[in-house]
């Protein structure tokens, strides 16, 4: 299971979330305490908005733990949204390409989770990419392969929807391949002005996602991030539902429901 | 353009020809001389067979010219089949899953070349991947592409007319698809028993091809490793031949036609 | 030899310069026109000052004309302050620590050259290391040992002496050590304020170094960035001589003579 | 702690013990069972002798439980003695230099220790380097130090002497400098005949040692690579002690006593 957080309120440098808490994400990627996978050392990526018309992001294989460049560069980079992943990898090789997050446009997305015997799915999968967006798929990762999916069931027009359409369809290609391993998405989307944060599996055990409100900030992450008297504030988002974040702050949770 | 070669014949350690030549593989990588790239910076690879029913693989991304794990392998490693390849990028990235030489089974193959626009025909020439093969496919270049259409038209049977089938079907995919960059395919393909290279390309400029042959080996390279007097021993391959060099040290040229 | 460059005026997205130009210094470490080293792609580094106290540093020892973190990172990050750098090794391993620029404090060192002799007077001017600072050291090329030697000799109260000593008890060193080889030490040095551009050696040859002043901006680089036209806009330090900026605009250009 | 194996005996391909054991050192690099430290994913290391006068050595700084290099090398290399390491960083940087084993003419040793106040003693104790060889210290970490002292203290003509004047000087040094930290030395050294395994600690607690012999073997490593029978045929080093195993198998053990 891959360990990952979303800020989005008033602008702070990334190292304040990335470092600083006692059991920060960088922390986590050293060991997990929700999980049965006991090392996050497969990768990671920061992706964030600034003044530019498209997210920044950057990637790298090594152990985030380790990376001095993402300790300058969180350092130095302040942002009103942004996300930080660091990867456990399920079977997929290690490279840049297959780290999240994924950045195509003004979107950002991030996965924790997998599709289903993947191997038996993915080249059905692949044809329901347009041609458009196929030629931007690098990497062999079924999370990048749900990200593109996303952008042919229409994400410019309908996020919430091309979610479900996109989470439909791979489940339904799934069952007829008569695939028994679950689906799991758990998932945050944004494109810079909303966020989404899914908890959903064909299962009982979609991955977990909590969320917290401050006063000036949003936080969604996989696993709370303070130890002692903070863990209070943190609330779980129960399996099946969706967050829909405005970064004005305006919350609201909707179920996320599949489409046939 | 890359570059590579192979060395077939009494078992050697790979130093031998990576790095002593004055013109060796690895000079090459810092600058190439029959070539318009300048440089081949952009990941390495080698490929091996011993004692093992598989070949060994070594693939890295940095420069091989910086690689003390290239000279150190090289210098312990004894072979007599080996290959290796420098890797200038034609647009995909760099990544340990796009560098040469690709394996799978017993076979190694590695290519310098390109399918003329690719972006246009690349779903339509992985959907020809057998089910079987395509989750061996980690990468997004069009070299490992064609490797593994290579399994899917009978390499196992048939390496030579699975070879021009494949380059037969990839030229009508890209002829329907009205491309006009051309395919070129030089490339070198073995079982660790027959080494087959083919120079070929649809427009008048294929990539070179060179051979030598020594008393105990044969040599197969993009081009000649040495400097002066040595120049006259190496041939140059004609546009549309292939060799099938067998390991006894039999060599026969036979002229290379893409099936339709 | 090393290209690099340093812009200071009016902020702008670090890719206006680094990837734009015709030739750009991503472009130069593909192949160099001024210069005997065919390829600079031992790795790089970019140090820009932002609005924290510390400048940010990202460095990678990948090719700098591959690295898409370097392409997301420069247009997302703006500065009135960078430097660029792209290596060609002169003999020290390719690790990140090797890179430049080198970064301590608010300082950032960037350095094209060599100290004459260099592993026969590596150890002597390394005891001239201050403790506080020897810790810092990281790396095992004479830039980062010229840097620290900077703060020893007085860099943070008097940088432009501290030059003058460093370098001065450098040649001493390898006089008495009777090395031929010379030493060459075209460098920037910065701390954010202040830049300082330096073109000296003590034989005929020391690397090139140009300078630009337009409306808004200054530019010091290692080789031009324009084509044409341009070309007649840059100036040649001659040797011997400093350029001491102020970020506000105004340049002094003084001899560089090293003490005794 | 770094987690480590020596293997001496038969020559065997080395994916037998790098990677098939339940609890091979591959799986302990991704949880250790002995140890505090959760993780050994800060790089990895082997080196083998074959026929070649100097030993292979092959270092990345990925993690080595995802590292498809070391699976096609480690099912290809057979050697007779070998050793693997894998590293978790006690502060130094990760890069190519600074993992173990380290390698010098016929000469490999890896490390899991450290030099009490390291940062406070490192000056000193490198101006005990003889230069000859301090120009080959390209890393910064306390155990290349070790290494290269142990060289400048004879290692050729006397390595058992070598090694407890090494330590004994670097514990001289450190009380001279009020180091109150441990210097701990769990180390193995081999010049591709003997093998020399050292479990030594200036407190009580010196990092584990095991060593297990059989028919045609003998292994040392820092923790045992079975989980369940097997357990009883490892054999715990004590702490002062030192193993000196010939590779025709004779197995020697005798106290470790530091030379002031």
């Amino acid at each position: 299971m891959c360990r990952w957080l979303t800020y989005c309120g008033e602008p702070i440098y990334l190292d304040k979330v990335l470092f600083e808490p006692r059991n920060s994400l960088i922390s986590q990627s050293l060991r997990a305490r929700h999980s049965h996978v006991t090392t996050n050392g497969d990768g990671f990526g920061i992706g964030w908005y600034s003044d530019r018309p498209v997210p920044g992001v950057y990637r790298d294989i090594l152990p985030a733990w380790n990376d001095q460049n993402l300790k300058s560069l969180s350092h130095q980079i302040r942002s009103g949204l942004f996300l930080a992943h660091v990867r456990a990898s399920t079977g997929t090789a290690t490279s840049r390409a297959n780290c999240h997050p994924f950045a195509h446009g003004k979107w950002l997305f991030m996965h924790n989770g997998q599709i289903g015997g993947y191997e038996r799915v993915r080249r059905r999968l692949e044809t329901m990419i347009d041609d458009q967006y196929y030629s931007h798929r690098v990497g062999t990762t079924d999370s990048e392969l749900i990200f593109y999916l996303l952008f042919s069931q229409g994400l410019d027009r309908d996020p919430v929807g091309a979610m479900m359409r996109t989470i439909g369809k791979i489940e339904m290609a799934t069952r007829e391949a008569e695939v028994d391993a679950p689906t799991k998405f758990t998932a945050v989307l944004t494109d810079g002005a909303m966020v989404y944060a899914v908890r959903h599996s064909t299962d009982q055990a979609p991955p977990t996602l909590f969320h917290l409100r401050r006063d000036n900030h949003f936080m969604v992450v996989s696993e709370p991030l303070d130890d002692d008297d903070d863990c209070q504030a943190w609330r779980e988002v129960p399996a099946g539902q969706m967050l829909a974040i405005e970064r004005c702050g305006r919350l609201e949770m909707v179920p996320f429901l599949p489409a046939c």
